[in-house]
């Protein structure tokens, strides 16, 4: 495609490329094949609603990666990877989703025509589109080569953000920051849930300078007791006064996020509620002052989880995973976690959704932030929005 | 949960499971592991967006199906899914996308307790959310277990959807008719893309009848020489004149989806595509004319592509895949293809996208229909509107 409308410059892919390289060299890998839609956009920048049919990138040593996908798909490729159109290789249409041929047979051949039948093949053995059966058949096909785990490979060199990236995931957040003031404007009781879904889309998409992408989560915003469960959608009821409400929301701007959330309580808080954001906004700025470069991604789920705790609050788990470049159905980069037990050192560059959400037997609570290590001092919360539980009476 | 709030009557859900079991036996299956979302709600009403973690649904011969899921989601599924709070399994927090745990350790453990260690146990080996990795870590876990492919087992039992069903998915039609009313209403030169988006969104959420849900797939919409790639989505550019958009779309009714495409031309198309228009709306007329109960799915793409053949275009791979109850990424069920070589004999009830696009090197074209089969004569067209291209001059 033409580089000017490339979300990223040619260095900066080619610093992916390299940074790559090196990982699978350190794993001994001669060839990895990549099927996370978030990869290959990262790898290549690739964009396309097409993650539904088996596809990916190959990336060599030597040679310049090669996007492999669907026939119909390759326009889309043509028009969206910095390669060129000999980088593109189309599979037949008669593979997609047949009983009778899996698009693999066809990954497989490629990969014995390049020289690597008998070879070290990465391949992400735990990834949303990489099945079981896209294994078996690669394995099948290629009897005598061995095939190496690249699980979060890519993933884990996505983990530090350039320069290029934070300033997408600061348009996200000049979204995000949209959404939330639009929700906050507009939920009252005896509203439809789905008529404020409605306008969420809406402001989201419509975004703020530019436009708006489609984020890999839709809004989440359970009320009530149904708080209590995080991942409920939404229906036709309405809004009910005396019940609190969280909003998940997360803006996206060429796919890249900044996830975050607020509760609103229509009517007069009861006092558990209000003391238990008191424990989250306290144990918020706790993790914000933990999130530094240097520190270990677990300390900042110890310096939360103490807060909670001298609330009587016990949260186990973790609250808090890398974000940035995503498709559906996660917009979580699933590498680092903020739990006790991760060691992962944090550097500079580094982008979370730092999620202290408590879910309790009959009610729930988020009031959470996308944050941002700094080379000095605490973490940035990449949205500007007050820390509080929002109070509709 | 409150019966009164389940999508579906307990005789549905019955029907539904011995349905399901029946096939297992035919498999010889002894314990089915169904981690498909669209399977999972169809077997139980389980609703929410947590398939980014693994989970499932495990059908036994001789009890009720256990939902087993992440801890912080069994809390949803209490909320969803018929059976009782005994039949909800959750797995601890710490292994929820960890480096060290997995979580079908958690369950081979549930299945060697109840006594499946050597039997055959059925796995979805082609399904976007059970990873290869599941695969191995199952197989590992439990040496002595013979796994058998269940790929699509479920997917089968829901082909010919019952009338409750049939119920939703009209409403589903009825929003696509208005989300293409409202596109063809605003669309002209100049308008961003993100803006038509965002009232698309808005439109297809807030519904007609009740509500709207969020459909499996995003908006699909390029224009001009983009149409050549079908799965493009959106961004701040403008419509232009002189230019065709397909505009690939549908509404969502508690899960059912009526998918439809039209076309809208932005001033004065030109004679190639009015002639492709003519040849492709006698091929979805003879389409229709060929998807009758009785005829195999394969004749609906021999009377579209002879169609076409007789003006000169020649169209290959599937032109229509069978829709109803999904979630990300496919709102297509992953069945039955229309497609020559497809043999499956048609039934009255079952539902397809029928789906003759055209990509071709610099334009395309989308006049798209979802058709239910009837007991006799022709397949009804679910939504109300022209075939025929939309052109705003």
């Amino acid at each position: 495609m033409p580089a000017s409308q490339l979300p990223f410059s040619a260095q900066e892919y080619k610093r992916r490329l390299e940074k790559t390289r090196r990982a699978m060299e350190e794993k001994g890998i001669d060839v990895l094949f990549v099927e996370d839609p978030s990869n290959m956009a990262w790898l290549t920048g690739y964009d396309g609603w097409s993650f539904y049919v088996h596809q990916g990138v190959v990336v060599f040593h030597d040679e310049e990666p090669v996007w492999w996908g669907r026939a119909q798909d390759g326009n889309g490729a043509d028009r969206t990877v910095y390669m060129g159109e000999d980088r593109v290789l189309r599979y037949p249409e008669n593979f997609v989703q047949s009983t009778v041929r899996h698009p693999m047979q066809h990954l497989a051949g490629f990969l014995r025509d390049k020289g690597f039948s008998g070879k070290r093949i990465g391949v992400e053995l735990e990834n949303y589109y990489f099945s079981a059966k896209a294994y078996l058949v690669l394995k099948e096909e290629l009897p005598d080569a061995t095939f190496v785990d690249a699980t979060a490979l890519v993933n884990w060199q996505r983990a530090v953000k350039s320069d290029e990236e934070i300033a997408y995931m600061r348009r996200a957040a000049r979204i995000s920051e949209k959404v939330i003031h639009g929700i906050v404007e507009r939920v009252e009781p005896g509203m439809r849930k789905n008529a404020l879904v409605a306008e969420i889309f809406r402001d989201a998409i419509r975004g703020t300078e530019g436009w708006g992408d489609y984020a890999a989560i839709v809004p989440l915003l359970p009320s009530g007791s149904d708080a209590a469960a995080p991942h409920l959608t939404w229906d036709g009821r309405p809004f009910e006064k005396g019940e609190a409400t969280f909003f998940e929301i997360a803006g996206c701007y060429r796919r890249y996020h900044a996830p975050i959330s607020r509760t609103v309580f229509l009517g007069q808080p009861p006092q558990h509620m209000l003391d238990a954001v008191k424990a989250v906004v306290e144990g918020v700025d706790a993790g914000l002052e933990a999130a530094r470069a240097g520190n270990r991604a677990g300390q900042v789920a110890e310096a939360l989880y103490a807060a909670l705790e001298k609330a009587g609050i016990k949260r186990e788990g973790r609250c808090g995973y890398p974000i940035g470049l995503s498709y559906p159905p996660d917009w979580g980069e699933r590498t680092i976690s903020f739990r006790p037990e991760d060691e992962t050192i944090l550097e500079p560059g580094m982008t979370f959704h730092f999620m202290p959400g408590l879910w309790m037997a009959d009610w729930g609570l988020e009031i959470t932030e996308s944050i941002l290590i700094k080379e000095n001092g605490p973490a940035e919360a990449l949205c500007n929005l007050p820390r509080e539980l929002i109070v509709k009476n």
